[in-house]
């Protein structure tokens, strides 16, 4: 139930499936997944951010599955439930192990855990934490 | 300015103290920072914290570095000051370069841009992201 | 599935069925939504609740589908689905066309994206933005 | 106290100082601020970021200023404090009056409060709101 | 450095004033503090703030120190700095032991990272916690 | 619909079984929810879970009936779904009256909203709120 139509190939017009089609490409799958499918409701929103996902993501200095497991943990802290299910399922795909995952989680709930107490504790940074 | 005091060694129990000394030990240096002289108010909550961030950020299925980095990212979501500023500083100590940095940046931005997407759109998970 | 019963009128007492008739009137319609049927649980908090909302969404120095709009902004950043789904409807009654809600997505998005960045990055505001 | 240099236009590199000079032209204003001086770090992501900002921010299907102030409530609900400042302050320059921001600030509080109340309730939203 | 003005009595207006007196007269002390002070520049949401305040902060099924705790955590979960600090030294006031601050900070963080988990693993409620 | 698969006791190692013995010993019921059977998928984090709530939720400075209000106050500001119902049914098996409940949604309603003035209006924390 989403507050915008989940466009099939027909009804997203030319602008929307071309895009559609560049997903098919580099993904090397047929299935365009319901995120891409709802912002096609605007297809400018839809190539800016397909576009920018593919220069963000892909190898460079850190590993894509790397990238994935950050993704998750921003996902996670922003509550995004469909964000979780779509990037652990990329993240598994890209081999993300059950071990990492575990260490993923571990850290992620470490991290949500000294967030809270420090901001409860409005301490300041250090001055030996400055540039 | 926080909201307890920032305990010195001497102002510490011997309990808080303890801990100080073990993650002098453990971080081969003599400074404690003040997250840690925050939590010394509480000995037991300054003890479990810190012992649970041991068993959580060593080595692993996952690279310390990557720990890091996935700390970051749940640090910056939570709008943490201390914690984007303790661990931006951790994860430069344990290798993050430039390029490493602004990639991790680059991902962090993305997923909050598509999160905010996923979540405003209201899309159900896909069928085929089921475990 | 909610943690509180959804009250149909006649479960509803007179206290809180009074709230529903002024929510009837207000609106124009006979339907109540389930928002105001669970708060209705405590008839003080749906009274207070219902009257501080018409007190701000009504028209004054903003128009109310701006209103709507920056309700949407709020309700998606909190991660409220609800919310998502009652205002982005409320927002289209008012009258907001498909080309305003994807102009409202790609500004929550770019919003989204760089206060990631800003929080990352812990930059001090410009001297020039202050009062 | 930023996590990354704030670069003068001395000590970014050309690709970072292009960017500067675009801001500079399409601002008609001389002066740059912090955020951008930040992003110059990673030139690929300071000009990604930037050009992406006059794509959404410009004039269309909703008024500039009305922009801003959706961009102020995503900031504010995700407390990004450097935000908070910079939008209010273009806001303010678009011509955002104080009754204009006093109604912006109930709204967000309303939105604030009622997302809580349906969070908390764990509501699910009534058939009625499909699309 | 805020971003309206922070108004004295004197640049207050007579509504915003009687506002400020009524919070001198409830609290039994002179000062009025920069969070009232602050939404003085729209005497209309200051009144409203405060009146809602007083409704629901008093005593009533739950103690007004378990009120300012519970205030506390909704505070630190979303951020907010200037809340963190005025509600801990409310607490704190009202009787906030450093034991009980103690075992809040524990709860807080116990509840931060279990629900990074439970979002993480996007696991669904139970059946038996069904109204 | 979770990211790991929901193990029952046969497809839980026996390391993840002792604690499920654990978890109903200490519960005095035959019944272990989701939430441990998810995190079963990693016994040492299942472990580390279980036993810190143990150690957190217990009668201590703060009633526990307490605890589980505050935890239900983190838990719907973060969002979380799961933890919003099963912290709200483990309130109500604890004592938590329909009135108490209320006012835990008032204050938490209350708290949001002047969580987001505070930040929208980037306040200062006064002096004296000082330690």
């Amino acid at each position: 139930m989403a507050t915008v139509p989940i466009l099939t190939d027909e009804a997203a017009g030319p602008e929307a499936r071309a895009v559609f089609d560049d997903i098919r490409a580099r993904r090397g799958t047929d299935y365009v997944n319901d995120f891409w499918r709802a912002l096609a409701n605007d297809p400018a929103l839809l190539r800016a951010t397909w576009e920018r996902l593919g220069q963000v993501m892909g190898p460079g200095a850190l590993d894509p599955l790397v990238k994935e497991m950050i993704y998750i943990a921003v996902s996670v802290t922003n509550g995004c439930s469909y964000c979780a299910h779509s990037h652990t399922a990329a993240a598994k795909a890209r081999g993300m192990t059950p071990e990492m995952h575990g260490e993923l989680m571990a850290v992620i709930a470490m991290a949500a855990q000294t967030n809270a107490l420090a901001t409860a504790l409005q301490i300041d940074p250090d001055a030996r934490f400055r540039v």
